[in-house]
């Protein structure tokens, strides 16, 4: 295990860094809008994960980085005071070579230490420490892709050959699933999951369908082209109003040139792929779509089940795009927060979003799991966010 | 059941009339936030909710009443469009006089309508339409000591000689309950219930227990005196931060004068009675109260269980105050919005709220029933809102 | 000098009292913005001005009014803290009654008090209240005449029957002045006038021309129409930024119906009336309108000196409209503050504001005198403001 | 006259890369308000204006940087779209190397037309561009100090060995002036002028005394002990309403640390300087603290009269600070626009502004002269703004 754990962290640290390869110093500072951390802040903050939960224990925390628990500490209250989060992007020094030596003398420190007899809580911190990362590396992506998204000459991230989905697309079913008196959450075996997966627990489901796959973005013009975002009833109310106030018209990134559809990605400015999924739109976005198809988005308890059932005939369950449900966050009965500081990861946010289930192109396939909790608010468009119809 | 639904539909409307008789029609013009609608505006939307969906049917529609259906309209957008929300205080004129007026004219129509032999699916919205202005009685007290309260001469409501609540207050017990696949939800007999209490449904519940009595203003300053509203660990994220940008300190309506806590109430400016239940607080003060005492709230599910079963012991269920709960406001699995315009009733507003159960003194006593949902923001303490713990 | 200043005193109470007899309770209730008082505050606040600045100093003040003194001070800091401006609009109680007896007490008091020998400082301050409850009667029509104007019933003040400008429109022409080392500002002989009036100073002008009438609403159509209202080079940048923002289109209180224009006014709504001399203009269209006429607006000592020269051929100086000039409002050279609290009445407002010239149709006719200087901010449009054009 | 324009051009170039050598990418990458431009925007806006001004007109504009236009036009509407201003901060692409690349093209095709014959007109539209650049130069500085305040690490633009004030300060004493009928303005000789400055004109001025000396730290902090910022009577009105809601108790870029003052300049923190004038204050502060001297602020008619007076014995008239002065920010009588886009340069903003007069150290040397009119909102503190008493 000590061994594995010690690659998996090496492997963890240089894709951050990978992923940065295609961005200059400034692409890393900036922040367009207070959920869009800078590039530069993803690479720090990761590594003072470490320092603070780690490397402090052991006294080992490196010298010559004044100012840096301020300044990269996210929102642990336990820890202590931090940058308001609005204003990460106005931190231009550290410079990034310097925040590339704070990674260096942690990452330096760490592997000794994983080199050396550890304790089972210190080992599951820094496994903790590696799904942080992880997720981290997601929103690195999706936060590059909204802040140059402000940019009117469209920079892409990369550019890609990327194909057009052009092979045959499944024609749409609904797969049935009986439901009954069945069990969520995470198993508590030895493998990794985050606190607010837990308990594993009964929940009782009527039977019910599922889509075989997402919803495309060639059904998704049939729904603007329908009068889908002028039609209030199809709305929930406070959707209506954020798409009111905000002139939504269609998904983020999304424009409409000369009668045809082109949407913004981290390979610039494209035509949207009518066979791809549907991607960028929120909660209530996705909400209306399923009530114009006389359908309902899932539950997390229905996902979880579905994808856990033999046959279940899905298609695009992981490493497309996250699933929204119908799940408010909230606690599972008898949920437990991790002890210490690390308390504060999951649980204080169960207030106000929705549950997204399955996994993006841009999540670590090794987070691919049936119970796994994403959760973001349902007004946020910048995820990679689509949706699959139930009823 | 005719002659029974004209009774109450003529107690209903002379009680509202009887709320207002202590106010000024100065004081039922203003709306001091957009939440806290006028008095007039509740005596004549009231008034149009019979027009609109009764009288208009039979057109029986008064005539010399231009612009108010305009004016009137809460939020059916199916209906037409209305005067925005927050300009409500504005429309000094109709007078409160011309109101009255138009509240007799619907009146008499209805009558005489109630009189006559009609169909189901009319008097169920007549009967809705009662329900209705009975809610709307509850918020017209809500909304009255709302808006008098930012006078800084603290005008009463009324005089009451309520005693304190001087009996011997019982002991804190919790009561332990079994759980099980248990039914919630309206039994869709005859009586009258909401759509959103539909359908009756199946749901697991693992042991619980609940507290006999709601939460006391004693124990509430004991809470604030220990820096409940000090300690962002006790707090969710979102509630935190309202908190610190609110400037919370202790419940709505409180202030802390020469070390003594005072509350300003539908009677005025009093002492905090320390054996009362506490009200006017939030969700997440009642979500960080439980913590502090290391209990939860209960989920809508349990308390409605609890209620339902033999022997509960639970005191302050019905009368008292609203009791939030930790569940969000959503759909009962397989829910169907009522046909027509009144679907807009519930159904659009799933979303960001919590459901409270129980009801207020200023409740109509009909509405006492264990699957009733009321259902307001997290954030918003002007209701008439305590919290009973469960573990 | 005594006799009159009591029947002035009579006589300015009165009036301001006949102003509210077209108005009910909840009409002078209500503050649609912050800068529109209440009718109710304004029959309070003035009544405090005599109770503040005279009646205290005799120890005269009225018993059984507790909390006024801080319900009805507008922004004197020198005398104590006070209601927020923008929530004069919440305060209910006391009635409408009670400020009538409030009223009517503090008469009573100032008329004994007039009665006897009073030293010149305390009439000075007399004469001060009068003139200042006289300005508050011009704002009781504005602040009404906004307020109103938020109903979609576009209710009248008062129904007139005022006749259009029929009356042969004199052609606009423009009247030459030779200028020189001229004196403009208050003689300070023994008549009426504020602080901001003095000293009389010498001004050095350039020859300069006055237009002989002020712009018409039709000359004003011909602005519109030749799409002034899009052409951002005849705009101030401020001006501009304002309008797109804020969507001006044509004149507060116009809307144009099936290619007809009609305003709001406190006759209600009506057809413009085109002869008629341009209202509720904010100072940056006046600057645009006569920027694209080639011409600009008079400075303050331009109008002063022109009115008081013989033979000047201006026609509609007082009595019409307020007239937008180019003058910043500073203090004159050598200004002084009015000693004591009253010495905040206009020097700390000497900021962001510019100099109107003339008066309206709702000035007191006494306040006629070319020294005088009233002032607002260049984006408010709520009073009854037009232009004259100057080159 | 061309040989030395050519070198001006050159070393204006120059100087603009000069200023940001101790400066990363990333330190030019942010905008932390919406006034203070990020360092890149100013390298690349002060090349736009050569490029749309003069290459433009020769047919001579770059090819390869598409976008430029848009992305660098600040605010001139007659030239086109641009870039929202508070959004300057985001665009990332082009990179400091691009616009770097940008500028090199741009000096090179603007130094052989410099080499050429040009007419009159393109000749003062070059020397536009310089005095443009200069200026731009000054607010580089500025917008750098502003945007480097945010970083709670202090980082210093540059480390300097600057000497305190050391040296004997001369005592404060008041300089004693005629006044009467004088003229302002520039004489419209060959020497460079900006529009603003035109036409030189007569104004009449009382006697009055100016300061021999700017206002020094020492005496900003006696205002501050004394309860300066605390004293309602002292402030204009609307200042108060800032300082209130701003909390500004001290000069920005002030704090204070176990009772010592220190302040943030460009070459880090340091403990103020307590002979040297106080800076960073708005025209709100140093009209309170001229009122709490019983002196005022001096008009700029006042300042220039003065400056250009026969052994007027003013010290630290340029090179140290800017000196607000009373005038608000209007056209000089006869004042015209230049002709074309340049027209915008300056008159579009004599709104809402002050005058300040004299130069900062930070000003181009040649920009200083009697005539110099700088303007900013009565609110801004960013600037290098002191204060000069008057009576």
């Amino acid at each position: 295990m000590l061994e594995t754990l010690l690659t998996q962290f090496v492997n963890c640290r240089n894709s951050t860094i990978a992923l940065s390869a295609p961005l200059s110093e400034a692409d890393m500072q900036i922040q367009a809008d207070v959920f869009a951390s800078p590039g530069k802040w993803h690479l720090a903050h990761t590594s003072w994960f470490f320092n603070e939960f780690i490397l402090k224990r052991f006294n080992q925390q490196p010298t010559g980085f004044d100012g840096f628990d301020f300044l990269f500490n996210s929102y642990y209250e336990s820890v202590g005071k931090r940058q308001p989060q609005n204003k990460r992007g106005l931190i231009t020094r550290p410079s990034l070579v310097e925040i590339l030596d704070y990674r260096q003398v942690i990452d330096k420190s760490m592997v000794s230490l994983l080199k050396t007899d550890l304790a089972d809580d210190v080992l599951a911190l820094i496994e903790l420490g590696i799904h942080h990362e992880q997720q981290h590396q997601e929103l690195f992506l999706t936060d590059i892709l909204y802040n140059l998204s402000h940019n009117p000459l469209n920079p892409a991230y990369q550019k890609s050959d990327a194909k057009p989905f052009e092979t045959l697309l499944p024609e749409l079913t609904m797969q049935a699933f009986e439901g009954g008196l069945i069990s969520i959450g995470h198993q508590n075996d030895d493998s990794f999951h985050y606190d607010n997966e837990q308990p594993n627990h009964r929940v009782f489901l009527e039977p019910f369908s599922l889509a075989n796959r997402l919803v495309t973005n060639a059904e998704w013009i049939n729904f603007i082209e329908a009068g889908g975002y002028d039609n209030a009833l199809l709305w929930l109310s406070d959707g209506w109003h954020i798409k009111q106030n905000s002139g939504w018209e269609m998904p983020l990134y999304w424009e409409k040139c000369e009668n045809a559809y082109q949407n913004f990605s981290l390979n610039g400015l494209q035509a949207v792929d009518l066979n791809a999924p549907v991607r960028h739109i929120s909660y209530f976005e996705a909400d209306a779509f399923a009530r114009w198809r006389s359908k309902r988005l899932p539950t997390e308890a229905e996902w979880e089940y579905a994808l856990t059932s033999d046959n279940h005939g899905l298609l695009q369950v992981y490493g497309e795009l996250w699933q929204w449900t119908a799940s408010p966050y909230t606690a599972y009965p008898g949920f437990k927060a991790s002890a210490g500081a690390v308390g504060e990861y999951n649980g204080k946010f169960m207030n106000g979003q929705y549950v997204l289930r399955g996994s993006s192109f841009a999540t670590a396939p090794n987070h691919s799991r049936a119970s796994y909790r994403n959760f973001f608010a349902p007004h946020h468009r910048w995820q990679f966010s689509g949706l699959r119809l139930a009823e």
